[in-house]
């Protein structure tokens, strides 16, 4: 917080009053209230696409309780703006900024609101980017991180750090993250940061390792990089794209850490922060599990999931000034322990039953697939990995004739574990809500309570802070009596120009920077070209009014 | 409670010491104890086989909160003794009596134990009756009562009323429901009272509506004499077997109350007893529609169950000493929002793809079928009965050429409203708990929590309570130097007979009666046959013993 100290003592003597936000000066100490409604560190940990059954068929699995059960206290509504079941960029959108969204979108209002009970005013601008509780806490002087198993630029730790019209946009979304100010970044998605050719490499020929070293932050690579790392930034990439499933970790990546492990550290680095601190972490993969219909994934990375949670309720149980909140962003796969095969039987069937098949997989679905030979000879060696064995005539067809490996394996263990699946898609139940520590929602809520339950604890209201990070530049710049243009001559890195009197300031698209007069200067959040608009805060706007 | 009252005075006068049961004289005021743990009336209300999606759906069909959506507080693990899955027998023995048992199982112990965590030797006396929440609120002089849209002996109403070692003894559980001393029974099942040639016509020859009527129980079997009823003893049988959908009910059976009438007249007649009450009540037929995969029955009656929810909730807001409890005993159906249609389009798929083809349906399936023709003549318009409107050439020969109809319209509507289905049986996912008021339980329990939850909350142990109501006869009385032996020249209506010196002591089976020289009194609880073994009270050995 070096860094957004300095620049927030900057700005505050620029004379802005945005006191409600619980902003003071660097020599200020801005005591917490004793409100029991109030934590001085928040940690959200969403695991993506889960539903009831996964969780319950992975404390069978692991044949003891997650930690997750010592704080169930409701349920969460996760449908979106336009749609009956989510998808997790406005999943992470509702939990980040408290607004329900559009399919892709990732920090910005929806364009489309036809579910019922949702404020249709919510399109009244629409894609404007809106701020979120991780913008709030570091307004709020705390310190911030996000970790996922995704990349980290993937839509729901993108949704806590970023603003953008489609999720698909790592190019953006990763820029915004890396002039964030965030303390603590970990997770995959390396491929963002550099210029080169992979499918994710940057388009605009910014190299962001350079920027992330010349911010000060230990930028790590391998688990035991950052085990060792005593830094209070911390940036780790393990992975060009994402992280392997647990499973399948100390086989194929032993190198990269575990989500456990990396909350662990993100909480010890975060914490360093007197004033407090907010992270946001990600168990993303059961829900690509999911979506392969594969039972073996969706527990691996659960579980994964689930000791992240103990991690943060032990630092939280110590701390006692903590909420932790853990929550699913919708169903998915419409798993049931239980199919066609139990229809009639399933008053006498024991858990051995549904258990033991899934036990016999070495690997994910991922992880077996990957060893499969080009030309598909070892498919049964594969098969084997994934749990069939000693396949029935039956099944050794399947397998031998299969012309999607992946489809065929899943369902031969489905049958076998005797569990059933809808859909290749999520799902829309309410899920089981998960919370800890003073301030904590409890009840049924909606996903966007989350964030309001969050902004509040933290001391912040998000649309308070949403007038105050995110205006429309060309209009607020106008009031000034200032004028915009844009230049576009490098296309993939727009700069809004502003000009009043004989003043110039410049101010980069997806970075928290604003040239005055040749000087650059750190603001607070990041600038947002969406929907052919620039937003910046009106902290940009005062220091452009006052020419400095 | 006036007849049971008397009972307790007589035997009382025989020196029971069961103090710890909250066991008084009539004429002694027992105090309700200040502790905020401690409920004067418990309200349990199941919803049988209802999954998450499922509620999920329900609101959106409704457009507006559930009642229950207000006090949900936590989740349900809900296995038995032996399997994952839990089938409605031992999930409602666990609700009630606080032990996990097995399949078919009413208010016994189990045979088989093999899930993990479940004390083995719960097996070590199989099949013994075991005491329930409602014969300990009996004890504690509270009023108590039942109320299904089942058959009321059917297996979770039976479970909070009777003790048998096969959900299909109706005979046996009809006849304990009778004797078991309670204040108001409604619901379906009025076959098991008569003799007759129907299926659950009772075979040992008692016509149990004359010993209702001799009970002094206000017996009705309409929906206006239900409600016409001042007494504060009623019995309310509405139908031969199970009473309609909630859909159905104005067109087929519109002199059947709802759930919710049952409720809240229940409600007012056992509130009249100053000593406070337990009730418990079911919405007994999501269950079947879920097995059937009709989702607009399951949609019926989970609303017509939240409306008797939204009855207990207004009656314990006023009351403020009221804890009520709603559940769901197992999921069922494995229903999921989103299906195979929806597998790439969910994220923009609105809520009305999934509600407006389901609202189509007039009927449940069960409602539309009932109108089919012998000869099928008219499976078309039944098919629009049950929303499928204007059907596609693909459809309309589906439902011309069905062998199963019922099975091709669900299958027909679930393609139609985006629904997935994975089994007919019940499926093994965690459940919601919903609580309220004093007392009540929070975060993840198991089934049987619940039902030590009640009993903390009433005053009792059930662990105390079953060895004073269940004790071995033929082991008890030898202690006492007594001999056992069983009459059964009824061989419907055996009758176990004590000989003590030279005195005679008479339990008929599945009655509250004990025959001392001649003399009948009332026992506060049953005499239960099971396994080969007789069951009776402490209360009646020591009437045995003192031969009077």
């Amino acid at each position: 917080m070096k860094l957004s100290k300095k620049v927030m003592g900057i700005t505050l003597a620029g004379s802005l009053a945005i006191g409600s936000l619980g902003f003071g000066s660097s020599d200020e100490k801005v005591e917490a209230k004793k409100d029991p409604q109030q934590a001085k560190n928040v940690i959200v940990l969403v695991m993506d696409g889960v539903s009831s059954s996964t969780t319950t068929l992975a404390r069978w699995y692991k044949g003891e309780p997650l930690a997750m059960d010592g704080i169930l206290t409701g349920g969460v509504r996760t449908y979106s703006a336009e749609s009956a079941i989510t998808d997790s960029a406005p999943a992470g959108t509702a939990l980040a900024t408290g607004n329900k969204s559009n399919d892709k979108l990732v920090g910005v209002l929806p364009e489309t609101v036809t579910s019922p009970g949702v404020d249709p005013s919510l399109a009244d601008n629409p894609l404007k980017p809106v701020a979120n509780v991780l913008e709030g806490a570091k307004t709020s002087k705390k310190a911030t991180g996000i970790i996922s198993t995704s990349e980290i630029q993937h839509a729901t730790p993108a949704g806590f750090s970023a603003h953008a019209t489609h999720r698909s946009q790592y190019d953006n979304i990763a820029e915004q993250q890396v002039y964030q100010g965030m303390d603590v970044v970990l997770g995959g998605g390396k491929d963002s940061f550099t210029t080169g050719s992979a499918k994710n490499n940057r388009k605009d020929g910014e190299d962001l390792t350079k920027v992330i070293e010349s911010k000060d932050y230990d930028f790590v690579d391998t688990r035991d990089e950052l085990l060792k790392s005593k830094s209070s930034k911390l940036w780790g990439a393990f992975a060009p794209a994402e992280l392997a499933y647990d499973l399948d970790r100390p086989q194929t990546k032993p190198n990269e850490p575990t989500l456990a492990e990396m909350t662990k550290k993100g909480i010890s680095t975060l914490s360093k922060d007197k004033d407090g601190f907010f992270l946001f972490v990600e168990g993303s993969k059961p829900d690509w599990a999911a979506h392969a219909n594969d039972p073996v994934g969706m527990i691996s990375d659960v579980l994964a999931y689930d000791a992240a949670v103990k991690e943060a309720l032990d630092y939280a149980k110590k701390d006692k000034n903590t909420m932790v909140i853990a929550v699913s962003d919708h169903g998915n796969s419409g798993i049931s322990i239980g199919n066609q095969n139990t229809s009639k039987s399933y008053p006498s069937t024991p858990v051995s039953a549904y258990v033991d098949p899934l036990k016999k997989a070495e690997m994910t679905l991922e992880g077996a697939l990957k060893q499969l030979k080009p030309d598909k000879s070892n498919a049964l060696e594969v098969a084997a990995l994934y749990g069939i064995d000693h396949p029935s005539a039956e099944e050794r067809k399947a397998i031998e004739e299969s012309s999607d490996l992946g489809k065929t394996l899943v369902q031969l263990l489905a049958a076998r574990a005797n569990i059933g699946f809808t859909t290749g898609g999520h799902t829309g139940e309410d899920l089981f809500l998960y919370s800890y520590g003073p301030g904590k929602p409890e009840g049924l809520v909606q996903n966007t309570d989350i964030a309001h339950t969050v902004a509040g604890a933290l001391g912040f209201d998000l649309k308070k802070l949403d007038k105050q990070l995110f205006v429309d530049a060309e209009k607020a710049f106008k009031e000034i009596g200032a004028k915009v243009s844009i230049d576009s001559s490098d296309s993939q890195n727009p700069v809004l120009v502003v000009k009043k009197d004989k003043k110039e300031a410049k101010l980069p698209v997806n970075k928290n920077i604003v040239t005055v007069n040749g000087k650059d200067r750190e603001l607070n959040s990041v600038t947002v070209q969406s929907n052919g608009k620039f937003y910046v805060s009106k902290e940009a706007v005062e220091l452009v009014k006052k020419g400095r």
